[in-house]
C-alpha cells in the first residue's frame, strides 16, 4: 500500500484529459446512419506510427474485427489509426463478416494513405447482423481527425451503444524528465451486456516504449482493471483493449529494465482502472458502484478471483440494491471459489463496519450499515489472513431495471 | 438415446410416491416454533439400518450439520434416521454450532434408541444464527414417524424455507424379480438462494446395495441432476443429498457387476432429476423452467459445463423471461466456457425452431419463437458437432420478483 501511495504521488490525474491529450493523437466521431441519430463511426489517429498492443476476448466466438486487428498488429507491432463503428458488432457473421472487416480496414488505410496493417478496426453492437458497407464506406470518407476537445468528445460518443455516459481518463507522469501522457476512452455497460458485444477500451500515450514491453504492461494492467469488472462472468465476442504509444514524449524507451518501469505501469493502471470503473458504474440498470477489496489471499490471483466472485454474485448485487448488509451472501460467494480459504480466519468489513470477524458473526448497527449502503459507491473489504495477495474488483447492483432492459432488449 | 428409452421402459413412475413408499421407511414433520407457524422439524426413519451415502456442498464453509452427518456415515456407512430442521441453517456458527449439531444427533439417537452414528442431521435456513436448542430438544421428543401419506407430506413441508411448493418423486423397477422402490423429497429455490442455505435432497430406497456402490451411484447421478441446476454458480454452505438403502426389497445386492446396475442407476437418476427440476422450477421469482440440452460435445463433462453455463446466464434468463429468442446470448454463454468449441459447427435450436446453424444465423419466425417461449417449460437444444458428449441443465428465468425477493430478503 505504501508503494502504491508513493507511485500515486508521481502521477497527475488530468481532469478533462482524453485520448488526444497525449502528443500527436487526433480523433473524430460522426453519424453515418448505422444508428438512428447518434454518432456511430469514430477514429483515433496518430501522426506517426505508434507501437501498439491489444488484448482480446477469450470467447470462442471472436468477432471479425478482432481477427483483422490481430493481423494488423502481428505484422509490425505498429498502428497509426483505429476505426470503430457502433450499432453492429460484426460478430457471428462468418466469411462475409471477415470480408467486411477487411474492407473497412482497407477503406480507412486508403483514405489516410496508410499501409493496411497500420489500421486496426473495432465494432460494437448487435451480434449476428452484417455491416452496411455502403454507409461504412461513405462514412470513412467523411472522417476528419482533429485535435480539438470536440474531436475527442465526438469519438467518445461514437463508440457507445446502450451506455448512458461517455467514459474517459487521463494521467501524466514524468519519465526521464519528460512529461508522458496516457489517455483513454472506453464503452460498455459493465460487461453484463454480452449481446451488445460489449467492452472496448482505447488507450493512447506519447510514451516511447517498444511493442513487446507495451504488450507486457497492457496484459498485466488489464488483469487488474478491465478483467476485474466481469460482473456476470460473461465475456463478449468483441471485447478488446487497444493501446497505441507513439513515442513523441521522447523519454528513453521504456522496458522492464527502465528505472521508471513501475511508474509507467502504475500510470497505465490508473487510466485502465478509471475506465473500467466507469464501465461498471454505468452497468445496465445500476444505481451503485460496488468495490470489493480482498487482502491477505494466498496469491494475487486468488485475491482477484474471490473479489470478482463476490462482485459477480446476483445475491450480493441484489442485497446492495436493497441496501441490506447481508454478509451471508459474501460468505456464500467466497465459500464456493476455487481459491484457498481458511473459514476460521475470514473477516468481512463494510467500509468501517465489521460484519464478520475471523469466522464469527459480529453484532453491528443495521442502521449504520443500511445508511452506508445507500451511497453511490459501496466498498467491501475482505481479509483472508492467510497470505499476502491483494486484489480488487468492481461491479454494480442488480435492479429491476436490469431485468427490464434485458427482458425486452430486442423488442 | 435408444439406450435411455429402453431403460425408461423398465422404470415405472409412481404418482404420489414419496420417501416412505420404499419398504420400511417412515417419516414425520411437525411445528416446533423455529418458524412462525409452518412446520420446521422433520424426520425420515428406517425400520432397519440402511446403507447410506451422501454428497455435500463444495463450499469452504461447510455447515455444522454436514460435518456431523459425515462423521455418522464414516463410522459404518449406515443410517437409521435423519433429522432435519428448517429456519436456521446452523452455518458459520463456529464451535457452538458444531456442539448444537452434535446435540441434535444425540437427542434423536436417544429418542429412538439408536447408536448416535445411525443418525444424520441436516439444517436449512438463515446463515450465522444459532439453533434454539430448547425448541429442538422438545421437538425431537414429539416426533412420531409414521407410514401414512400424511406423514410424508408433513416431512416434505417441514424441510421447506421460501419454497412455494413441496417436492417429491418416486419410481419402481424390477430387479432380480423383486420390486425395488426409490423415493425422494427435496427443498430449495433453485440454488439461486445460498443465504437460505439451501438445497437438501433425501432419497430412500428398499434396494439391497452396499454402501460403496450406493455412494458411487449417488455421485454419478448427482452430477447429472442436482449439480446441473446451479443457476447462479452459487453453492450454499448446507447443500446435501443423502440416500438411504435398507435392503428390504430383497434383490441380490447391487454393485457394478450386477446385470441390472445400469437400470438401478437410471431409476435413481430419474428420481434425482425429477427432484432437481422441481427445485429449478420453484426458483425465486421464476415463471418458467429452462432446460438446455447440449449434444455432440467433446466429453460429457464439457456438455454439462456448457449447458450449465447457458442456463446460469443472467442474459439468457432475462431473455426467456421476456420471451425473446435472443440466440446471441446463448452464443455468448457458449463462447466463454472453457470447454472445447468449434464456432463454425455450433447449431442452436429452440425446440424445433433453428436459430443458428453451423456458425451462421438463421432466419426464423419471431412470432413462433415468442409463442413457444411463453410455455411454462422451454427447451434449448445445442449441437456442438465435435464429439459424443451429451449433457443437460435446468434453470429458471430471471424476473422482477427475483430482484424484489433478494433485495429485501432480511427485512
Amino acid at each position: 500500500m505504501a508503494l502504491l501511495q508513493m507511485e500515486e504521488s508521481l502521477v497527475n490525474k488530468i481532469e478533462n484529459g482524453t485520448v488526444i491529450t497525449p502528443k500527436g493523437f487526433k480523433a473524430d466521431g460522426i453519424h453515418i446512419g448505422l444508428r438512428h441519430s447518434k454518432k456511430d463511426l469514430g477514429i483515433i489517429f496518430s501522426e506517426v506510427p505508434a507501437n501498439s498492443a491489444a488484448v482480446y476476448t477469450q470467447s470462442h466466438f471472436q468477432a471479425a474485427p478482432l481477427l483483422v486487428t490481430q493481423q494488423s498488429i502481428a505484422k509490425e507491432g505498429k498502428l497509426q489509426a483505429v476505426v470503430v463503428n457502433s450499432a453492429i458488432a460484426n460478430a457471428c457473421t462468418g466469411e462475409k463478416g471477415l470480408e467486411d472487416a477487411n474492407e473497412m480496414r482497407k477503406l480507412c488505410a486508403n483514405k489516410f494513405s496508410l499501409s493496411e496493417h497500420y489500421v486496426a478496426v473495432a465494432s460494437t453492437g448487435v451480434i449476428g447482423e452484417y455491416l452496411n458497407m455502403d454507409l461504412i464506406s461513405k462514412g470513412i470518407q467523411e472522417l476528419k481527425p482533429g485535435a480539438e476537445t470536440a474531436s475527442a468528445d465526438s469519438f467518445e460518443q461514437a463508440i457507445l451503444t446502450t451506455d448512458l455516459v461517455q467514459k474517459n481518463a487521463c494521467v501524466q507522469v514524468e519519465i526521464d524528465g519528460k512529461t508522458v501522457t496516457i489517455g483513454g476512452a472506453s464503452k460498455g455497460s459493465g460487461m453484463i451486456h454480452p449481446n451488445m458485444a460489449t467492452m472496448l477500451g482505447f488507450v493512447t500515450t506519447d510514451a516511447a516504449i517498444d511493442t513487446a514491453s507495451l504488450h507486457e504492461a497492457l496484459r498485466e494492467v488489464t488483469n487488474q482493471s478491465f478483467n476485474q469488472i466481469t460482473v456476470d462472468g460473461e465475456t463478449s465476442t468483441n471485447d478488446m483493449v487497444l493501446v497505441m504509444a507513439n513515442g513523441l514524449a521522447e523519454n528513453q524507451p521504456l522496458n522492464s529494465s527502465h528505472p521508471q518501469w513501475d511508474t509507467f505501469k502504475f500510470a497505465l493502471k490508473l487510466v485502465s482502472e478509471e475506465l473500467a470503473k466507469q464501465i461498471a458504474k454505468d452497468g445496465e440498470g445500476a444505481t451503485r458502484l460496488i468495490e470489493v477489496n480482498v487482502c491477505g489471499a494466498e496469491s494475487e490471483k486468488d485475491a482477484r478471483v474471490i473479489s470478482k466472485k463476490i462482485v459477480g454474485s446476483n445475491l450480493v448485487k441484489t442485497a446492495v440494491y436493497g441496501a441490506d448488509a447481508n454478509w451471508g451472501r459474501i460468505i456464500g460467494a467466497i465459500g464456493h471459489s476455487d481459491a484457498a480459504v481458511d473459514p476460521s480466519k475470514v473477516s468481512v468489513y463494510l467500509k468501517d463496519i465489521c460484519l464478520f470477524k475471523e469466522g464469527t458473526p459480529q453484532s453491528f448497527s443495521e442502521e449504520d450499515a443500511t445508511k452506508y449502503l445507500q451511497n453511490k459507491t459501496v466498498v467491501f473489504d475482505i481479509f483472508l489472513n492467510i497470505g499476502e495477495g491483494n486484489g480488487t474488483a468492481w461491479g454494480c447492483d442488480l435492479t429491476y431495471d436490469y431485468v427490464k432492459i434485458n427482458a425486452s432488449y430486442r423488442t
